[in-house]
């Protein structure tokens, strides 16, 4: 007998090849298995509620997962901890309703993007944010991050997936709920971005494209344009994967409660 | 014809096994030595404020260099900089009156410790803090620190130097100006200690016994009968090195003057 659970997962990027599970290389989803499957003792399979790629580090990863009924969870996660950790953590678990899944439940998700625009590079900032040298005219960003907010056709900002013969294109259709650049100290710059669900390289395709307007290379209101040229070749720079990180994933009300 | 230099300095200690030359590995030192002498094409010797250890980080370290005298500065840190970046950068240089020597002018040094006290490690603080799990009594941490202040033998607290045979001990006298505990945000604990001068891993050894203290294994007011004590065998954990930071090193006013 199984039951579904809800693990919160956090990991750094560097540490793996991505979290799909691939049988060549080192991954989240892959290691978060095997030590599953140890503690358990029987097979798991997961469900991550967004497959981030190498190097893209995850604060608020959900998985979604049946374990066996009579599994504690408390202990599962210290145990999973000791065999995984520290570059990957399970930062809680709890049970979940049946229905309940981590990527087909989810009604948003919230990425966080992290610029140094420093004349100098960090030894300490190398691994978590990008490094952007010269003056950016923030507010630019911001206008052009902010009009990017509603329902859009994202082809521009996105790498096309590839769709067996015969099948039709899946929609890169997503709606952004917020979108904004936010200064820290010490020459950090954040975007946080919130959007039902993203596309492939979304957001990194569109904090590429805002530093580019940053720096003058476009202006704000062309973001508008690229978008509704659906093609990829007119938007800017990719930013690198190590200054993403997905922060937080959101789930209906219902089935937060029928979770506890 | 050549000319006094001082240059300030980060790097990520994980990065290098530690700051002093060694021909068989890679050192922050040698990795500078080797850019700045391509740069201003001359062999050059460098010296450093503070030896840090392997995996100590440094903000601050203070390095004093002689380089020809049409070096352009500017120029030289930012090609050191492509050279050497990201792990240890060049903050800045400039010249420095002729008896400047980033260890002997130092009039105090201020070292950084970082604990992250939570159940949970964190994936992004793996290289940059101490995670300790379990309670820790802060206010005896606190006043255990305090007791440091002034003047002492910190023996206990040190790696005695290899002397060589008929030479006398090198004292460990040294003066601690500061010494205090701060907590921070999301279970981060950090120490903050200023002295004259610090001899071998006293640093990390007074952290690992403030700790201890913390964990209820010594009281508050044993730490100076630790230090009474003046022998290694009393002192508690040796903190290990990702926790330590190299933030600022003094200089008297007058050598700071003369260096504009």
């Amino acid at each position: 007998m199984t039951r579904r659970a809800r693990l919160l997962i956090a990991y750094h990027g560097a540490a793996f090849h991505g979290f799909a599970i691939n049988r060549d290389v080192e991954t989240v989803a892959g290691t978060l298995v095997a030590a599953i499957s140890t503690v358990v003792r029987a097979p798991v399979r997961l469900t991550g509620a967004g497959r981030t790629d190498a190097g893209v580090h995850a604060w608020g990863q959900v998985i979604s997962t049946d374990l066996p009924v009579d599994t504690e969870l408390e202990r599962l996660v210290h145990r999973v901890n000791s065999m995984c950790g520290p570059h990957v953590v399970v930062r809680s678990a709890e049970w979940a309703d049946g229905d309940f899944d981590a990527r087909f439940s989810a009604v948003w998700r919230h990425y966080r993007y992290t610029v140094l625009n420093t004349s100098t590079a960090s030894p300490f900032l190398t691994d978590t944010t990008w490094h952007v040298r010269g003056g950016l005219d923030l507010s630019a960003m911001r206008r052009a991050g902010e009009s990017l907010i509603g329902e859009h056709d994202f082809s521009t900002f996105c790498r096309r997936p590839k769709v067996p013969e015969g099948e039709p294109d899946k929609t890169l259709v997503r709606r952004v709920i917020s979108a904004e650049w936010l200064p820290l100290e010490d020459g950090l710059l954040r975007f946080e971005i919130r959007a039902n669900a993203f596309c492939h390289q979304m957001v990194r395709s569109i904090v590429g494209t805002l530093v580019d307007v940053g720096r003058g290379k476009y202006r704000p209101e062309q973001i508008l344009d690229m978008l509704q040229a659906r093609h990829r070749a007119v938007a800017g720079t990719v930013a690198p994967p190590q200054g993403l990180c997905l922060w937080e994933v959101g789930y209906p009300p219902l089935v937060e409660s029928d979770a506890r």
